[in-house]
């Protein structure tokens, strides 16, 4: 048999697959993809996971990243270990979204934490991270946890409990999620919190559209005396600066961080540490509108 | 004459054209570009000058983005107003490298700087940015600039000037500007500083390849007693995280802010101010092994 010495006529290996996110009409990620691992439509959205040499697993919703194993510690910690370090004396912590389970599993860590509720809409998303991410997922197996596969509009409405945390982990401002930024739903929430209570909120990137943000922002300051913007690095959403809202009854993140108790555990933590609890409020001049 | 009602055959007005960099061999930025309005090759690289709907305009050196009109202020800004509001009493500065012209309009800024030195090895690229960004260019009109076309690690062999502040503003530590980041030329810059003098370089996103940054901070701590990493948000840059090393002779900018000379002036800053100059040196967890 000869040997081939020539392959420039063959074709390669495999393909390269690349996929690609707009962020905006005129820029995006663009990153290779090694195979898709799920593709599905439930009935409020497409979920796809595919496998990624840079990120490794990345999870898609309508085919926008909402997770990738590199990068989503900085937003699910961001999201919860600030308004837990906030607080005093936290006990229930209820998750509006985040069927990914990364912020539950975020509140799990948390030996002070006795009840985590999650409302999410979807339960397609909830079983596909729990098949795809077992780790990101892992907090849906905490004793504490329960997952109640509602419209969290609805239930924020009705519900009686009052909870010490409130995080609305929801995806972007259009389409199913358009509700979970409405100045009556954080009123509702604000009804649901206890007298010390604490609502975050994710609030997009201030670098495409600051309006967005400022929206946001707005319809908390509505509900709740204190209300903070801050600023996390994540590679793979837009810009790679992302926002998010700590809305307060009376606690102030700023003033009120329990060092104590931070001191006295210590969390597998990748990006949140006692400098960052302060330092992610301090926002450059140009997002400095609010 | 019949109108055509149908399009579908017809070819768009105008092709749609994107330019893509990747930040690693899986993954990259891609953004939409209306034109091509400079491309030539240097003594020493590729230069293209792109207009981008996105970005406005943006240039790019052996392909790379160097900057861009929508987000430079950022890089710009933090490598110069750090040290600027750190030292109490800066009269002189070097910049190395930096021919877009943006480092040295940042120190034109401040009126307590006497003298502006900029030692670039590319004269073309010093005229291209005069040409198509005149106003971030602006500096090397100021009558305090005196711009030097030599190559950096030789003139600081042989300088007998001493500075207050130096700049290393380069590209990435391989090809023209590797030489930049090595110990021997760090040493050299020390000696080119007075004795209360403070250094600042760009040192790569860590998201990527956190060892490049570690490097570089290991480089500059042979030399320099005092030396801290810290971040912003750079949109185009990869992976939208970048970091930058400040390397001091007495001055800590963690203590030495001076808030006094800040609250005098009232410079045209996006990104800088007074919460940012400490913030910035807030790491996250993951980034914080210096």
């Amino acid at each position: 048999m000869t040997k081939i010495k020539e392959d420039k006529f063959l074709p390669p290996e495999s393909p390269e697959i690349w996929f690609t996110e707009k962020h905006t009409n005129n820029c995006g990620i663009t990153f290779k993809v090694n195979k898709t691992l799920y593709s599905g439509r439930s009935k409020y959205q497409r979920i796809d996971i595919l496998e990624t040499p840079e990120f490794g697993r990345v999870m898609l919703l309508d085919g926008l990243v909402m997770l990738t194993q590199k990068d989503e510690f900085v937003y699910h910690e961001m999201i919860t270990q600030i308004p837990l370090f906030t607080h005093k004396n936290p006990k229930s912590y209820l998750v509006i979204g985040g069927g990914d389970g990364g912020t539950v599993s975020r509140v799990a860590l948390h030996p002070e934490i006795e009840k985590i509720t999650e409302v999410e809409i979807d339960e397609d998303v909830v079983n596909v991270s729990k098949r795809f991410f077992p780790e990101i997922a892992s907090g849906y197996n905490d004793r504490r946890t329960k997952l109640i596969i509602d419209d969290g509009i609805k239930f924020i409405e009705n519900s009686e409990s009052k909870y010490d945390i409130v995080t609305v982990d929801s995806t972007d401002p259009f389409g199913p999620a358009e509700g979970l930024f409405s100045e009556k739903f954080y009123n509702d929430i604000y009804n649901s919190l206890t007298d010390t209570g604490i609502l975050t909120v994710q609030s997009e990137t201030p670098f495409y559209d600051i309006d967005a943000t400022k929206v946001i922002y707005k319809n908390l300051k509505k509900s709740f005396p204190i209300v903070r913007v801050y600023l996390a690095f994540i590679p793979t959403y837009p810009a790679g600066v992302w926002s998010f809202c700590l809305a307060s009854k009376m606690y102030d993140p700023l003033i009120d961080f329990d060092e104590k108790r931070f001191s006295a555990v210590s969390l597998p933590l990748k990006y949140y540490n006692k400098q960052i609890h302060k330092a992610v409020f301090a926002l450059p001049s140009v997002y400095n509108v609010f």
